[in-house]
C-alpha cells in the first residue's frame, strides 16, 4: 500500500503551533488574543540592517558559497570575538536558521539508533530533528522546584549507554529561561570528556542574560573537539523570518561533514546573509536597550505571576521565556479553554502548555511556558486576564479563597 | 572515541564544487575561467521582483507560516493553473529552495533502508539527501547512445524489491537536458500504480523546453496519490540565492507529514517569499525572452560540440544542460587538467565531470556536463577553448587527424 514513512508518522506536531486553529477561531469571534505562546519578539528589526537588504546592488540573485559568504563569516568571527569566543571564519558554517544548524549537526554526528541526552523541559523541535535523523532522545528531568537547574551529573550518567553520542543544552534555556552557571558548564565538560561525547550548545539567546554572565560552551578548555555551537540571529536582532544561523565548532571532522550537507542544499539564503552581515556593524550598545526592555518585562511578569494564588514562577536568568506552575488539572486543556471558552472584555491570552516541552509522559501538566515578547502594557494586561481566567477555569485544582 | 557519524562519512562531496579549489588557483595565476560547470544562470533576476523586496514595508522580520505565506501559496496556485496544473493553495508547502522540498519529501515518504530508483545520470545532490535519510538509491542507467531517453520499464522492474518506495525523475532533466515525452510519463504512471510507489518529479526547469511540450507528472490521471512535485523558483527567475521552492502534492497524508517537518524548522525565508510572490505577477511573456536566449545558446553549443572531432552531444530538449562525450580517458582528470595545466591566451574553461552524476562506478568517464549559462559570445569562446584543449590533452583517446 502506498503510505508515508514511519518517521513521517512519528514526527510530532509542533506543541507551540497546534493551538493555532483555536486562536484563529477566537479571533473570528472578535476576541483579541495576547500571544505569549511563541518566541516571536515584537521588537523592531533594526532599520539599519533592513536597509542593508534594501540597498543591496544585487542584479543576479546567485547561489552564495555553501558555507555562507566569506565576508559574512569574517564579520561573524569578529562578532564572536566581541562575545569572548575565539573562532576563525573557517570554523563557522552559515545555516538556514538555527534549525538547519541543529539538523546538520545531528546528521553529521549521529547515526540511526544513536542516543542523545537532553535536560527536559527542552525546545520541542529538537525532537523533530531527532525523528528525522532516527536519533533517540533520552530526557533527564530538571524540576521547577529546583528552578530548572542542571540535573546532577549522576542523573546524566544513569542514562549513558554505548549508543550515547551527545549531551544537548540550550543556554540560556528555552523554555525555562534558566542560565547555566560556569560551575554547571564545567561539570558538563568533565562528563563529555570522560564519556567521549559531543556537547551541542544552543546559544540563540546569548545576549539576553539578566543574572550573571553567560558562559559559552565554546570556552570550555579541553573540550574543543567535543563542543558544537548552534546559533541564530533570529532572536538576537529580531530577525526570525530571515532564516540565518550558524554551526560553529573547532572539530575539523565535524566541519568537513557539515560542509558536505551544506553543499547538498547549495547555499543559505542570500538576502538574510546581507542582513546578518550588516548586523555585525550595529553599535556596541545595541543589545543594551533590548536587554533592558526584556529585563523590565521579565520583572513585571514574574512579580505578577507570583502574586497570583497558587501560581509559582522561578525568576529566569536569561532568554525571554518563563515556565510557571498553575493551579490547574491539565495545561493542554487549560490553554485550549483560554482560547475556546474564556474571554474577558473580549480579550484572552494564548500560552504554550509545558507538556510539549517534556518528553516524560505526564510532566508539565500543571505548567505553561510564557514568552515575554509583548510590551509591558500588553504583558500586564495579559497577566490580568490570566488571573481572571484561573479563577473561572473549571479544572482549577486549588480553589481560590 | 569521539567521531562523526557513518552518514557524515558516507556523504558525498559535491561533484560540481570539488574542482573549485583548482579554479581558484587558476584565477590566482591570472587565468580567466569560463564557468560552465554549475547551473548558475547569468540572466539578470527581474528588476521588478528584486524591487518588491526593496519596497517591502516590513518592520519586524517575523516568522512566516510554516507552510509559507498564504498570499504566496494562493498566487502559486494561480501560477500552476497557468502552467496547466490544478492544485489548491493547501496542496502547496513552501520550502527553502527545491533542496528542502526533496529533503522533506524523502523524510516524509521513506524510512531508513528504503529504496528509490533514479535514472542515471542524475542530479548529484539526490544522493546527499538519500544519505542523510539513510535511503538507498538504485540507479537505472540511461545512455548517451539513446540520447538519455527513459530506460525501458523492464529495466526499472528488475530493480524493484519489497523495500522500493519511489521512482524519482527530473523533467526536463538535469544533467542530461532530456525532456520526457508524454508516452514515457504514462509508462511511469503505470509502473508506480502497479507497484504502489511514489513518483517524485523534480520540475525545476519546467519553462525551459525547446522540443515539444512539457508534460507534468501532476497531470497523470489516476496517479494523484502517487505524485509528489518538487519545485523551485531558482532557475525559473534566476533567483538561486533566494532559496525558495515548494513541495506540491494531492496526497493528504504526505502533506500532513511534510507539514510537521516544516513546523520543526519554523518557516521558509521571508524576503525570498516576497520575491517569489512578486514573480507570479511578471508578464505572461516573461519566459519567452529567457527561453529564446537559452534556445539560441543550446543551438550554438550543440552545433559547436558536434563539429569537434570525436565529440558527440545529443540535442537536449529542455533545461540548460547538455552532456557530451569526449575523446578522453577520464573526465575527472580532464576537467582538473583544464584548470591546472591548460590555458590558451590566459583563458580556460570549467566543466563538470559526468562521473559525479552516475552512481554506477566507471560510467561517465568519457562524458562531461556543460551548463549553458553564459552568453553566446562567452559560450562560443569557451567551446573554442575546449576544442583547443582536447587537441592538447595528454589523455586523448582518439588522436586528432
Amino acid at each position: 500500500m502506498l503510505q508515508i514513512s514511519q518517521r513521517g508518522q512519528q514526527m510530532p506536531a509542533s506543541p507551540i503551533r497546534k493551538l493555532v486553529p483555536y486562536a484563529e477561531q477566537a479571533k473570528k469571534k472578535g476576541t483579541k488574543v495576547y500571544h505569549l505562546n511563541i518566541g516571536q519578539p515584537d521588537i523592531e528589526t533594526p532599520k539599519a540592517i533592513l536597509d542593508a537588504v534594501k540597498n543591496t546592488p544585487i542584479k543576479v540573485l546567485e547561489y552564495s558559497h555553501s558555507a555562507g559568504n566569506e565576508s559574512y563569516r569574517k564579520r561573524l568571527s569578529a562578532y564572536y570575538h566581541s562575545a569572548g569566543i575565539e573562532v576563525s571564519p573557517e570554523q563557522i558554517i552559515i545555516t538556514t536558521g538555527g534549525s538547519e544548524a541543529i539538523s546538520f549537526g545531528f546528521f553529521s554526528c549521529f547515526d540511526a539508533g544513536d542516543e542523545v541526552i537532553i535536560p527536559e523541559p527542552f525546545y520541542a523541535n529538537y525532537t523533530g530533528f531527532a525523528v528525522a535523523a532516527n536519533v533517540v532522545v533520552k530526557p533527564v528531568t530538571s524540576s521547577i522546584k529546583e528552578k530548572f537547574a542542571l540535573p546532577s551529573i549522576a542523573e546524566f550518567e544513569k542514562l549513558i549507554t554505548p549508543r550515547t553520542r551527545a549531551i544537548i543544552i540550550c543556554n540560556p534555556n528555552n523554555p525555562t529561561g534558566y542560565l547555566y552557571s560556569r560551575e554547571e558548564m564545567e561539570q558538563l565538560k568533565e562528563l563529555v570528556i570522560r564519556h567521549e561525547l559531543f556537547l551541542f550548545s544552543d546559544e540563540a539567546y546569548r545576549e539576553f542574560c539578566y543574572e550573571g554572565e553567560h558562559f559559552s560552551a565554546m570556552n570550555l578548555k579541553g573540550a574543543e573537539q567535543n563542543v558544537v555551537l548552534m546559533d541564530t540571529i533570529s532572536k538576537r536582532y529580531s530577525a526570525c523570518g530571515g532564516r540565518i544561523g550558524a554551526l560553529v565548532t573547532r572539530n575539523q571532522q565535524v566541519l568537513d561533514a557539515v560542509m558536505k550537507f551544506a553543499q547538498a542544499r547549495l547555499s543559505p539564503p542570500s538576502f538574510a546573509q546581507i542582513l546578518g552581515e550588516a548586523a555585525t556593524y550595529l553599535p556596541a550598545d545595541y543589545f543594551d536597550e533590548t536587554k533592558a526592555e526584556y529585563l523590565s518585562r521579565r520583572n513585571l511578569l514574574v512579580e505578577k505571576l507570583n502574586r497570583m494564588e497558587g501560581v509559582y514562577c522561578p525568576t529566569p536568568g536569561g532568554a525571554f521565556y518563563a515556565i510557571a506552575s498553575l493551579p490547574i488539572d491539565d495545561s493542554d486543556k487549560f490553554c485550549q479553554w483560554l482560547l475556546e471558552s474564556f474571554s474577558h472584555q473580549e480579550e484572552t491570552v494564548m500560552l504554550a502548555p509545558a507538556t510539549g516541552f517534556y518528553q516524560t509522559p505526564g510532566l508539565g501538566k500543571q505548567e505553561v511556558r510564557i514568552a515575554y515578547v509583548l510590551n509591558r502594557e500588553d504583558l500586564s494586561r495579559a497577566m490580568d486576564l490570566l488571573e481572571i481566567a484561573l479563577k473561572q477555569y473549571p479544572g482549577r485544582t486549588v480553589q481560590p479563597k
